[in-house]
């Protein structure tokens, strides 16, 4: 019961193959548009940006719409094509997928904004950098989507693990905003905005390793949410070919 | 292009009927479990009852395999019955709506959490209670779950309403907690707990506000996602019939 990229859109009807292929280029390019936002708001938290931190906020809007359009798109494929099978579970990933997707894009909305809140809390000394944890969380969607565009098992597992680093640095942050605001209280306004920020961040990790799940239901039809890490790693190593394939 | 309780269910297949029925039911079976760990988190973080708290944290376990017994049931109708219109905007919602009430459940762990790390921080002073912002949230979705019961879209753009209420509250209760760590930095830790656990409480109105959007959908086959209060209200007061229907 394993599903290779091939298998989908093997239909009589050519329309109906470039209707499928429609939707995963779609949902790839929903998800470009919602890194680029992170990594925006990266730029602007770093850079204290506030322009940029507003064209981000100002772009959450086609992130929604992208969502509006998505979710019709499935209606539309649900309703004429009667889906059965793998491309049911397609399009049921990507009903999934593009939800988080949606929240993902609220995050980076999230984080630009603490970016205007910050322009107006004097700063009470330096910061520490978020750099590091949000590329992690950047990357984390990134392989995630490739995981989903090469219906990569092994690479959605990999997301799995790696959303362990993204929480290690949330926790590190975390905890150096404590110290600063126990040391001097008047830096508490100030470091419980870069902690929304921080927690913004952690978030997209979590919704990135979701679509990693609905890439493995996808693919093998197990649905691994909920499951271990370690439960999960075994359950699909079951069904792998000893060679992961090449791609 | 309205869509009433009773034009759902309505086949010649008496089992497919069946079937809608039970998914209509088994969400509102998750809803109601959902409510029960919320009010229970409310108590175990007013009353500091940790042996609750515990169960709480248990009891996600039962949202999570509820959660994805009804997405199977949904892909179950979805290749069996090929539904169409309504009833496929029914299945759409309840996927969606599947999705927040098990995150819904992850916010009442969350809470419930708070309250274990709690137990472990010494209370610096009497805590802000949170019994009436927790009471504000659970009424929300208990009022969304309604709307979707009886697919009354009054009662949705109701949730809407007062979702605002919870934010306010949360507002009042981090503006507090902010002042308590001013004023004595040994509460940060104590303070940054209860913080978590008011913002997982305004993150529940968030969702109930999700599920009432999908029963705006479901009902009038209009998206109201990510369009304004009043703006909503407009459109859905264009297609009401001059008296609300009385349930």
């Amino acid at each position: 019961m394993t599903l290779g990229k091939d298998d989908i859109g093997h239909h009589i009807s050519q329309q109906y193959n470039q209707e499928l292929e429609n939707l995963r280029s779609h949902v790839l390019h929903m998800g470009g548009v919602v890194e680029r936002q992170i990594a925006d708001a990266i730029s602007a938290l770093e850079d204290g940006d506030t322009q940029l931190a507003a064209s981000v906020v100002g772009g959450d809007l086609q992130v929604n719409a992208l969502e509006l359009n998505l979710d019709e798109e499935c209606s539309r494929i649900l309703a004429r094509r009667q889906p059965a099978a793998g491309d049911l579970r397609l399009i049921f990933a990507v009903i999934k997928t593009v939800t988080d997707l949606e929240r993902i894009g609220d995050q980076a909305e999230r984080v630009a904004r603490t970016v205007l809140e910050l322009a107006n809390v004097e700063p009470g000394r330096s910061r520490p950098t978020m750099r590091h944890m949000g590329d992690l969380a950047r990357r984390l969607l990134n392989k995630a989507l490739d995981a989903f565009a090469r219906m990569d098992v092994a690479a959605a597992l990999e997301v799995e693990r790696e959303d362990l680093a993204v929480d290690k640095e949330y926790e590190a942050i975390l905890r150096q905003l404590m110290t600063y605001m126990m040391e001097d209280p008047r830096t508490i306004t100030w470091a419980l905005n870069l902690i929304w920020a921080a927690r913004a961040l952690e978030r997209i990790g979590d919704h990135s390793k979701n679509i990693a799940e609905y890439v493995i239901y996808l693919v093998q039809g197990k649905d691994v949410r909920h499951v271990s890490i370690e439960e999960r790693e075994r359950q699909v190593q079951g069904d792998m070919p000893a060679q992961p394939p090449t791609v």
